[in-house]
């Protein structure tokens, strides 16, 4: 999408560690119009795709997930939140993530009230890089019987695996900006 | 607003120690399209006033702001981050928060590039209670110098008294749905 990978051009920061810094518009401010332009991207990706529910992950996710949400008909959002703890009660799903960007596992639990086997749904986040949290998710979603019909994040880094490895699992991934390479102080180039 | 006192009544579980779990369509899974019809009443209230921004804590202040922000428009939108660390960089602004769900202080956090005394803010929330949170963010606004023009919340607890120890300061509060009483077991009484 032309215009997110022009506002990244514009506003993004690069920063040592392959970290892309991108909180004026993505993860601490935000941009709703931006994403909701982005929205109506995906859904026209994902046209007679039924979808039940939308799957993200508490924080930054959830903006871009009310977004695709709207765009899909208002179903339902639904975020997993993170807990420290490994102490979990038994009414919900989880899966251990491993932060890169932290060095550390957290689990992700959604409630097992609201996903089931009926639901077929879209998972969605903020940033799409070594596909941990993506996988913990789609980790959940097999435990509850649930159908994930694709992936839609606002930030691919295609220099991190992720993406691409679920693509080669038949996954339909789409991603509003594909990062191929970049570089602190230097350029950041997208995929064509 | 009747639909979502109507949607607290019918979905809205109240457990022990005055928690309102509204997980089914608001801290966990959400409701977009309610949240939208929500920010649109939000906007009648404030009509006119002039809003540059619409500040919130995250994750579960996001989605509100998001449709807030919609509503108004499409100003930014612009996320408190929690913190447990007590190290804190230079280029934020802080408020120590004391959290009575799980008993410890937290901070919330905002960048400075991102608040300045340029801007005139709307707060935004999913839950009023203590205020406790909603007076950190009240702080860090005053520390960059901005406006604060009024809140919004999803749901006030009338019971508890942060709502009312801000309108007695001068700031206009308005809330989707007022809750005077509630109790475990026990039906929920709406203010008038």
């Amino acid at each position: 999408m032309k215009l997110l990978e022009d506002r990244i051009k514009k506003d993004g920061i690069v920063l040592p560690g392959n970290i892309l810094k991108v909180n004026s518009f993505l993860n601490h401010q935000i941009d709703v119009d931006l994403l909701d332009k982005l929205a109506e991207d995906f859904k026209k990706s994902f046209d007679g795709v039924d979808i039940t529910k939308i799957v993200t992950i508490e924080a930054s996710g959830i903006a871009v997930a009310c977004s695709v949400a709207r765009a899909f008909g208002n179903v339902p959002v639904l975020f997993a939140k993170k807990h420290k703890s490994a102490a979990l009660s038994d009414d919900v799903y989880y899966s251990t993530v491993w932060s890169h960007t932290n060095s550390c596992n957290y689990n992700i639990v959604i409630s097992r009230e609201y996903l089931s086997s009926d639901d077929k749904i879209l998972l969605v986040d903020d940033f799409l890089a070594n596909g941990n949290a993506m996988n913990g998710l789609i980790e959940i979603a097999e435990n509850a019987g649930a159908k994930v019909q694709g992936i839609c994040v606002a930030i691919e880094k295609a220099f991190q695996s992720g993406g691409d490895a679920l693509r080669e699992k038949g996954i339909h991934v789409e991603s509003g900006a594909i990062i191929e390479k970049m570089s602190y102080n230097g350029d950041i180039i997208f995929r064509s």
